[in-house]
């Protein structure tokens, strides 16, 4: 039901029944390492190619979503996924292995909660009992495609990000009252592009502040909101910069929100000791830091409640060459856990 | 609701309430070109770029969509949109430049009936009064990224498709009684990835061909239809070769189609003294084909009920470079005109 003007109500609450997270040697030495379900000590990952080992990651995300409910691919009717690299190949390519019927998305690293958003609007309304959606993303294979093979060793100044080697998967089903065992979605809300005209693509967490910003405050208006009824906003991934901007816009439009509880998963993943700049990034990261460790924070009782606020930096290596600014977006997903 | 295992039903009838269509010079001297909104007479249309250009025809039949229903933006609730480009970013600007909430798309041609299925069940459960989708692709610019630039010149076999410089947008709206005056959507069928190992990127039609025939089964049987229900089932794009593959496809599994009522937008759109080999393709030829052409001869009373079956590769570039196989897939949107 659409609830004010951009913002879907999910009154059946879908549920997140199971959820499949991976990652790369880098992840495995962050601060969420224990929060993986399988973490692989090479980039390679046994494959020819940084894109194998990418389209990898989902595979096996999305067969860990499967193994936990103990469900095969023809339970699940639909898969909604999506990536970073062009023509969204590893998402396409693991759809292809999985053979579940397949809706390809675009969001850049907005994909996980876009994902997350139309499945819980399609489970919602009966258009499918169980959906499985993901995100992910491999750092050597965006760095080689958006900026330099990592094997230059380019230089980066410290508001750039890091982009995460991983992938995060979730299994959306109806709610038969499940309500005390998972995590219900309750409402959605879906953001538009906005272009400040800024085009240094070592700053995307800057230029992606205003969207996350934009979306918060609407998703807030819509459904008459304070921001405390959320224990945790979270964005993924501003990073440090984007963090502290995106706070400024909202305080400027009067949307005060408690620093402690306004985080950012490109904060989380890694440790102090990682040389990650401004902080991590990729569709992987608010996908395996919100399927992994939030949720699990959400079971432990930490959280009753969360916004998930997935930003996206919608250029593209040609559109930077060709002198344009970089349009983002934001997509937030409200989720509520009863038990807690 | 879901219907069989991969069909969505819409007993809310949803309406296409306008359409948008643009193309270019090549389009302008094709079979269809009375049933485009806009024809440029030059490539880049006055912008720097083809990617600039390419953006600009959406934009533009985004723009024709509401211009025909006196709408602004802000009386459109989501744009759903994607193209072929890297990052989609031709659909990205144009959602910035309309300033409509985004979800972003990757289908490669078949984004066309993607969007629309997905238009349609947001609208169909009150998840918005009015959506816009569109599928666009630019000649020149889609050349100059997967193949070569068209300036060298490069050789084709017969077997290839010529990407359509094109757009198409619709209005997806509630119905409110309006079956007579305008064509209402009834269901749609989300395919799966198929991969037949094939790997000639000048020999898409061929590749797709699989998809397209798994697609259109899985339709008629989940809703225990026969092929001829309908006055038209409609492929974008499989081309001459793709088209024939298809029929012998469905033909072993034992669905017979009447070669009559089994058409393809790629070969529709241009004359036949227009050497574009095994026929048309690009997300903005099935969008421009239907939405222009084929919607207009169903008003006219030629076709009650069309079949629409969007199909695409999954493949980039460097999947190719790489020795992967094209995967491919097709999604069916089934329109109904009650007036005829």
């Amino acid at each position: 039901m659409l609830t004010g003007k951009h913002t879907w109500v999910f009154n059946n609450r879908p549920v997140i029944l199971s959820t499949g997270v991976t990652g790369g040697p880098f992840e495995a030495n962050g601060h969420l390492a224990d929060d993986f379900d399988i973490l692989h000590d090479d980039l390679y990952m046994g494959k020819e190619t940084y894109e194998k080992a990418h389209q990898f990651l989902l595979e096996e995300a999305v067969g860990k979503v499967m193994e936990k409910r103990q469900m095969t691919k023809d339970d699940i009717q639909f898969f909604l996924a999506g990536d970073l690299i062009n023509q969204i190949t590893p998402s396409s390519f693991a759809a292809s292995t999985h053979g579940i019927p397949y809706l390809g998305l675009f969001g850049a690293c907005s994909t996980s909660m876009e994902g997350l958003a139309l499945s819980a609007f399609i489970v919602n309304y009966d258009g499918a009992e169980y959906v499985i959606t993901g995100a992910s993303s491999h750092n050597a294979a965006v760095e080689k495609q958006f900026r330099y093979p990592t094997e230059y060793g380019g230089q980066k100044p410290p508001t750039a990000q890091w982009t995460v080697t991983g992938a995060g998967a979730a299994l959306v089903g109806k709610n038969k009252g499940q309500d005390e065992n998972h995590p219900c979605i309750t409402s959605a809300t879906i953001g538009k592009v906005i272009d400040m005209g800024l085009s240094d693509p070592f700053n995307m967490g800057g230029a992606m502040a205003p969207a996350a910003a934009d979306t918060i405050i609407k998703h807030l208006q819509d459904l008459k909101l304070e921001p405390d009824h959320y224990d945790l906003i979270v964005t993924g991934d501003l990073g440090r910069i984007g963090q502290k901007a995106a706070l400024d816009y909202m305080e400027q439009q009067g949307v005060k929100l408690d620093p402690q509880k306004f985080r950012d998963c490109g904060l989380m993943i890694y440790t102090e000791d990682q040389e990650v700049f401004s902080g991590a990034s990729g569709p992987g990261c608010s996908a395996a830091v919100f399927y992994g460790h939030l949720l699990k924070r959400m079971k432990q009782g930490e959280f009753k409640r969360i916004l998930v606020v997935a930003t996206g930096a919608l250029l593209s290596p040609l559109s930077f060459q060709q002198g344009q600014s970089i349009p983002c977006i934001a997509h937030a997903v409200a989720v509520e856990y009863k038990n807690t």
